[in-house]
């Protein structure tokens, strides 16, 4: 599903003190060297700790292709922390947004403007349906006072990789900016500033780039990060004062998770090394294929076809078969040292497993031998899904 | 200055790799043991680490002697995203603030409810004289619309511990509510929720407990918690809503700051073990009396008299010799182990050292003499402050 080759065929290491893989969309499992950097106090005031943070700056710009018109702010808190910055500090008090949604992140989005007070209109697909570029561009055709489309890149809920590109061109076709949620895919999946043109996008430390959580970061054009003065409902959130200060001072404005930006630096050196982007989308791809593929044997079935699917994280529809309890799942997984994630659907009964993090195809084989061993001791029979949950698919899809 | 005994003379292991101490007011120097901690990857999902969260929680209310009164609720981000949280979500839209300001944390509550919109006045003592208990009744006296009286406990911009008795008292007598931002005093200086009856305090991970930084936490009374439904201006630090969703499924809203708090756990294991939060005033008190009297012997003179100074951090004044240098002097300070803190006052030139973390009394007589050295190798012939600086201090005491 990618052009990029495997760099090679030697397998990861293994966490370390047999603790368990994390096979959820961050936190995850990170490199033991990662780990590592944090055993070190920071004095978040000196000169060689601004100095890993300007260099954090512009790794990230470098990753996400802004060249001198983008620039990097890395905010403390979670990366939800950073969706709400950049809402409050990008759309303006008399701005109008267009929500895509698609699942659990796209309705946070929304329940966050309402928190803010930003007038907001939504598109929303359900579960598990992209929204397309023709959609977004004929409800901005018939809104003229819409100044903002927000987009989730990679909607975990379901694991669905949304049309950025056709996103993107519907949206500077009609003037309007675009303001992308890549919390789950940035550092994999291709989200270049200078082909897409976007306003900003946000990303955090524990996904695809493999740090520890404790700060998100935003990549904002610096024209809008200049204009966004006055803008935000929040001083913590403000990314025009953080951007500003830390332009100033090499700083940030409070005290930043020093141990964190250590171990992302030394995450961003692992990332470099295994070819940047293409590279880990590489992984990521072989990643999710073993582990679909190995699935689909047992008869598991996946929620969405092959063309939408990320190498991020996929959605598993949990079997019919009366014996299957995902508790019991979990914990016989668990035991084997896999740890999974529920599932987010609506409708339906489901589960998930993330393809991020330390994690590669001999990885990938474990955890579906370990999935093959779960239904034998739950006494499961087939591991195909309720003929209801694909019908309720293919209601939706029609 | 304290009735507790000093628990050994056994000195504390030195930072690992030669790397500095680091006597500034968080991030600070922490155990080897905290660091370690780090070294795992949890998910934030699984029952393990909800056992972490609830734990860290029933721990800090203990701290509080908040009793079945009390909740704790841990915020991702920095403690000044928590201070804020508090503020939007106990205030309400139509509440009024007193704010008892005496440095720059005192200030930056006041720039906060300004983006919060939330009505205020303030009680602003400069930069190091103390608010009283009777100033702050006179003022509730005179406006029966103050709702809210928020103080900071230490001062850090100074290092001044501000009399939270009186000011709890001043407020309680009156029908108010106090909030507290004891960020840089909680788990040494005594906070009694029981005695005081504050409605919320806030501190952080990365001050007195000696935990590394990723997240704030609030210890408020539960019926001010349940209250509090609807006043945030944010989801991200709706301090409602985090607690609300943590009481229902264990679980943090957002990603929490995984291996801060698994860190923050064996910090509360190293608090109580040191005998608590009196056995940690103990050790601090030690720290300050030896770099104090140290650093007199050498000329130096603290900002503060010895009954407002606080075991966190102090204040002494830049000599008048003109071949002092800060910057010559914190790089001479570095080179010999020992990363001190800038000043902040707004009138004259200062620098601060903090008595927090993971020091002892041998570490700070080795910064005494590291002081000694600095000063010998930049040829100042003496450390006495400008008389302006005294005169400046005589004149506002006045």
């Amino acid at each position: 599903m990618t052009a990029v080759e495997p760099l090679s065929g030697i397998p990861l290491p293994a966490p370390a003190g047999g603790e368990p893989y994390l096979l959820t969309p961050g936190p995850l499992t990170t490199a033991r060297s990662t780990k590592e950097a944090m055993l070190v106090d920071w004095g978040s005031w000196d000169g060689e700790f601004r100095a890993l943070t300007a260099e954090l700056r512009r790794r990230l710009v470098e990753i996400a292709g802004g060249g001198d018109a983008y620039d990097c702010v890395p905010l403390q808190g979670s990366g939800s922390y950073a969706v709400e910055a950049m809402l409050g500090s990008f759309v303006p008090r008399d701005g109008k947004v267009l929500v895509l949604m698609n699942g659990a992140y796209g309705q946070r989005i929304t329940r966050t403007l309402g928190y803010l007070g930003r007038a907001h209109v939504t598109l929303d697909k359900g579960d598990y349906l992209p929204p397309r570029g023709h959609e977004v561009g004929a409800m901005l055709d018939a809104d003229p006072a819409i100044t903002h489309v927000v987009v989730v890149h990679c909607e975990t809920s379901s694991g669905i990789l949304n049309p950025i590109e056709e996103i993107a061109a519907a949206t500077a076709a009609r003037g309007r900016k675009l303001l992308i949620d890549s919390m789950s895919a940035f550092g994999a999946a291709p989200l270049d500033a200078a082909t897409l043109g976007y306003e900003a996008m946000v990303s955090s430390a524990n996904k695809c780039i493999e740090g520890v959580p404790g700060f998100g970061f935003v990549v904002a054009r610096k024209d809008s990060l200049a204009a966004a003065k006055g803008n935000s409902h929040s001083l913590s959130l403000d990314l025009h004062d953080q951007w500003a200060v830390m332009n100033k001072t090499g700083q940030w404005r409070f005290t930043p998770p020093t141990h964190a930006v250590a171990a992302f630096l030394e995450a961003l050196r692992l990332h470099a090394l295994e070819g940047g982007q293409p590279g880990r989308l590489a992984r990521y791809t072989r990643n999710r294929d073993t582990v679909v593929a190995g699935m689909r044997a047992l008869g598991f079935e996946t929620l969405l076809g092959d063309r939408l699917m990320s190498p991020i994280i996929v959605t598993f529809f949990a079997p019919a078969d009366p014996a299957f309890r995902f508790d019991r799942f979990y914990a016989l997984m668990k035991d084997q040292g896999f740890i999974i994630y529920p599932g987010k659907l609506t409708v339906v009964d489901s589960f998930r497993i993330g393809c991020i993090g330390q994690l590669d195809e001999h990885v990938m084989r474990r955890v579906v031998a370990a999935a093959d061993q779960a239904l034998a001791a739950m006494g499961v029979a087939t591991a195909a899904p309720p003929s209801s949950a694909l019908d309720e698919r293919k209601l939706q899809a029609a």
